[in-house]
């Protein structure tokens, strides 16, 4: 084997997990299950842990803790700064946890740390729900890449989930690619939009409103009623003309106001009922399944990617193949060609 | 190396080209360069043949054509099956060909190889245009799947361009992932839609709208004036909550009847607006290197996968660790681990 050849190896441990890995892993989960917050919160930590050494005893954590997964409700919770995500996750937490429901609130969010403050960064702007012993809130993983954190909320909600939470909320922020992260990895898609003269809307990423199973206008409160009604009223036509991404289940568009704690109910019942739907028609568990082995391809689709540009073979003939293509002496088909050669002289 | 490794290899032609196939080229180039329709109609016929004897030829016949292409605006054209493509391309074709301007029409639909006559199959539906010099038509590649179409139709562009072709309009129908692959090709990305009473316009597939440049709503004669009016206030509404594919260019709405040949001047005129624009702010030069080395790396994603899902240790392993995985027994990270390991195995 050359000096550049893939760099993925199972370590020895996956294939014939240490007895002392599966001893110790086996106690994190019981403290999980125990409903201890603070055995979940460290729980957390050592899947969030970027070091080595933690690799293999996560990485056994999560496969002990998934016979005990997939019983919630897991619902993405976007929009953009100022359209209230904060205070409606605190009304509609508060509102669960007193009914008896176990409700976890997790972050999905890669600005955060560029301490943007943007997604609970501040554990302090939910204080009313933070005081409740049926809620566990989680802010957003450090980890810098999308993909890292993606890996890692992932197996967060595995966590909760064989802690016991019915409901996990994820929440992020409309940047980046963060909504489709979210999106494949929840049954059910909330976009929060406030209503405005207009323009105060284009803040919405282009495509957010498509990934929505329901469309929440918030602060319809005071004299804001009418602009969130018309923004009602727009939205039920705007989403007349995008596919529903959950087939067979029409979009809702609804107004709620957090601080008069009007329409909170009325939303949740719109998860509720789209939970019963699709337990009914099969697409929940159907869907879960796919959303797993999209994950894997998605995964394995970056690694082989990241190994092919870092391999010393292509890399160092990309830049000339680069240059000649766009000074149009190469024909985008060949350099595709050169550049696989370039590639797999090394495992020969 | 073992038999399961990679199977890309540069042929040697490549690297070193076979003078004859070099002179071969240059004849075949020079015909095309000619003008002549039929010399234009045989080289496209050599880049869509899947025979590998001329898959050296017509990579080099691509790369001689290359420094004489780039020259036309790229326009590709989509709309549902009724939207009224073929009168539009037809009244569209004629006028700029009777004031001089040299128009190839390329289609670019993987559906049509399954007879659908979804999009000219038959040549006898635009009468007109076919009998003007200046245009030269050219149906779908036969090839089965899109991604051989893609290849196919950039490279049948670069010889529409290199013979000459001013204007290059690239039809495609709504369905599948065809209109995401034109828009990929092209400067300037037109949607034909259809006014009605609301519920023809859901044949409109999600995102088809967001990919606009300009949004034509065609049949604007007659009694359907004012539901045409009333689809192009409608559009002008939901285009407003989209970002535009083209910074810094704010999509239009438009009517047109292609029967009274009304609107379709005006039409052009928005695409050479567009031009001028995006070559003054430099969008026009950036927007096709990027699109080459987009299109480089989609190719060069698809055969890493496409060799790693061929490859015999990841074939053998992935039924039992699909299995594990959708029982809750193996996470999906675990899962992409053992997968590597499988694969990169037989590299060693």
């Amino acid at each position: 084997m050359t000096a550049e050849a893939p760099v993925f190896h199972t370590p020895a441990s996956l294939r014939e997990p240490d007895p002392e890995v599966v001893a110790r892993a086996r106690e994190i989960v019981e403290g999980v299950r125990s409903g201890s917050r603070m055995h979940l919160g460290r729980a957390i930590t050592l899947i969030e842990s970027n070091a080595p050494k933690h690799a293999a005893l996560a990485e056994e954590v999560v496969r002990q803790a998934l016979p005990y997964a997939g019983q919630s409700i897991r619902v993405g919770i976007t929009g953009v700064p100022g359209a209230g995500k904060s205070t409606f996750i605190e009304a509609l937490g508060c509102m669960l946890c007193r009914e008896g429901t176990r409700v976890a609130v997790l972050a999905v969010d890669p600005s955060s740390t560029l301490s943007r403050g943007s997604v609970l960064g501040d554990k302090t702007r939910m204080e009313m729900l933070c005081r409740e012993d049926n809620c566990f809130i989680r802010p957003s993983p450090s980890s810098g890449t999308l993909g890292g954190v993606t890996r890692k909320s992932r197996e967060t909600i595995v966590l909760c989930e064989a802690a016991g939470y019915d409901v996990i909320l994820v929440e992020t922020v409309g940047v980046g690619q963060s909504e489709t992260t979210v999106r494949s990895m929840v049954d059910f898609f909330l976009v929060l939009l406030i209503a405005g003269a207009g323009d105060e809307l284009q803040g919405i990423k282009k495509g957010v409103i498509e990934l929505a199973d329901t469309i929440l206008i918030t602060k319809a409160d005071g004299n804001n009623i009418p602009r969130t009604e018309a923004a009602r009223v727009e939205f039920a036509r705007v989403l007349h003309y995008l596919t529903p991404p959950t087939p067979g289940w029409n979009p809702k568009v609804l107004t709620c106001s957090s601080l008069e704690h009007k329409g909170i109910r009325e939303a949740w019942e719109v998860v509720e009922g789209f939970r019963d739907f699709s337990h009914a028609s099969g697409h929940f568990v159907e869907n879960r399944k796919q959303q797993t082995l999209d994950w894997i391809e998605d995964m394995l689709s970056q690694q082989l990617w990241d190994d092919f540009i870092r391999n010393e073979g292509t890399r160092s003939r990309w830049p000339e193949i680069k240059r000649q293509v766009l000074e149009g002496n190469l024909s985008a088909t060949t350099a595709v060609k050169q550049l696989f050669n370039a590639y797999t002289i090394h495992h020969d």
